[in-house]
């Protein structure tokens, strides 16, 4: 039997802040199974309800979840992400602790214009049009894939800069635009085959397209958007009244 | 050759108005293929040039959407769902023009309460909480499954009531609740087997997931939400600033 080194807590509660140490310190990693009602019995030599609450106890802290007829299994910590607030890759990353890193895929000018329905109406930029593919990482983790089309009349030149960083910067410091406002809808799609090779995924998976448009001053339209964000790596949050 | 009526018009755009008129008046149905490049220099007598551009027309006005080496579809409308304002089902249903209705699949009582992480926090309501899960149809479809847990403290005898309506109107005129605030998590996820059978589909398809929490006064939780809106019948629209 395991030594307890708090005799005047709660048994339950005791071996459960034992097992979610070791989810914390990593040796139990998302995704992984923990002890099973009966590995716990075994290992602690405690009581079938016991070994019940101690799984509720660690389930309900938020830190695993039980797979129906399966197990219970740590908890996959998805990135939070505000869909009601004006926010690039960039600072979101760092918000959340991981190192952002692009890598170009793709870029070009149309010539002719780019035009998106987003939210029921049809946008459109009159060209030129800077379109840029880009993919996103988080700790080298490729996260999201993104298109981007850019008005150059907003943006002239926009082409001649440094396309590895944050594009709110250089719409800030470059060209002093401010973002006035976003409209995205936002659905849920199997990754297509171009789009899986680019997050190197072997089998499809849902993602979080994002189809959006975002002004820079009323009826001025600077960019439209399509993004994918890996459904395994992604939550939005959103606020209604 | 077909007749064309308004030769001011440039052909390319008399021809796709024609097709567009199609689809207008249901023709051709959402998922259904438009004529290819090859059918519309045969029916119209036009130049491959001409029919590439009446296809870009039609796709560029939203009708159609093009998959790469397989033809060009009716676009399938999708519903738009504000994700910002809170929006009963029934009511979305009938301002999109289809007539709603509820199937009960399930309810029960839960004397222990009940708790649910959204946004990363941990929301519980005390017991009891009255659990329905309800199917909700458009025009008969099968549109999104929820699961809700409904604090019997705001309101009791919740369950004495005829759950096939809105809730929304319950709370309203039977309990005078007002809803001030609902945060959700939306993110993209497969439907699993249980879920899936209630959609009666038989390959799994990608469904929006909203986790939720929707309060009726400061720190009062009224209820707590676990929704699955299929991923090929609605779209969630945002707007950030």
């Amino acid at each position: 039997m395991k030594k307890i080194k708090h005799p005047h807590l709660p048994l339950y509660y005791e071996i459960s802040r034992e097992i979610i140490a070791k989810i914390q310190n990593g040796e139990l990693k998302p995704g992984m199974q923990i002890p099973s009602e009966n590995e716990i019995i075994k290992t602690y030599h405690v009581s079938n309800t016991t070994a019940r609450r101690i799984l509720l106890e660690i389930e309900s802290q938020g830190w695993a979840v039980r797979v129906k007829g399966k197990g219970t299994y740590v908890h996959r910590k998805k990135i939070e992400r505000s869909a009601t607030r004006i926010l690039g890759f960039t600072r979101n990353m760092i918000e959340a602790g991981f190192t952002p890193s692009t890598k170009v895929l793709k870029s070009c000018v149309r010539q002719k214009g780019y035009s998106k329905m987003v939210a029921g109406r049809r946008y459109f930029i009159k060209g030129p049009v800077f379109e840029v593919h880009r993919l996103r990482f988080a700790d080298h983790i490729p996260m999201m894939m993104e298109k981007r089309f850019i008005s150059m009349q907003f943006c002239p030149d926009l082409d001649k800069n440094d396309l590895n960083g944050s594009l709110y910067d250089l719409y800030d410091k470059v060209y002093n635009i401010r973002l006035s406002e976003m409209i995205q809808d936002l659905s849920a799609v199997m990754m297509e085959p171009d789009i899986l090779s680019c997050f190197s995924l072997e089998k499809s998976i849902p993602a979080i397209l994002i189809e959006g448009v975002t002004m820079c001053g009323k009826e001025m339209i600077l960019e439209l958007e399509e993004s994918y964000y890996r459904g395994d790596k992604y939550r939005f949050t959103v606020r209604a009244t």
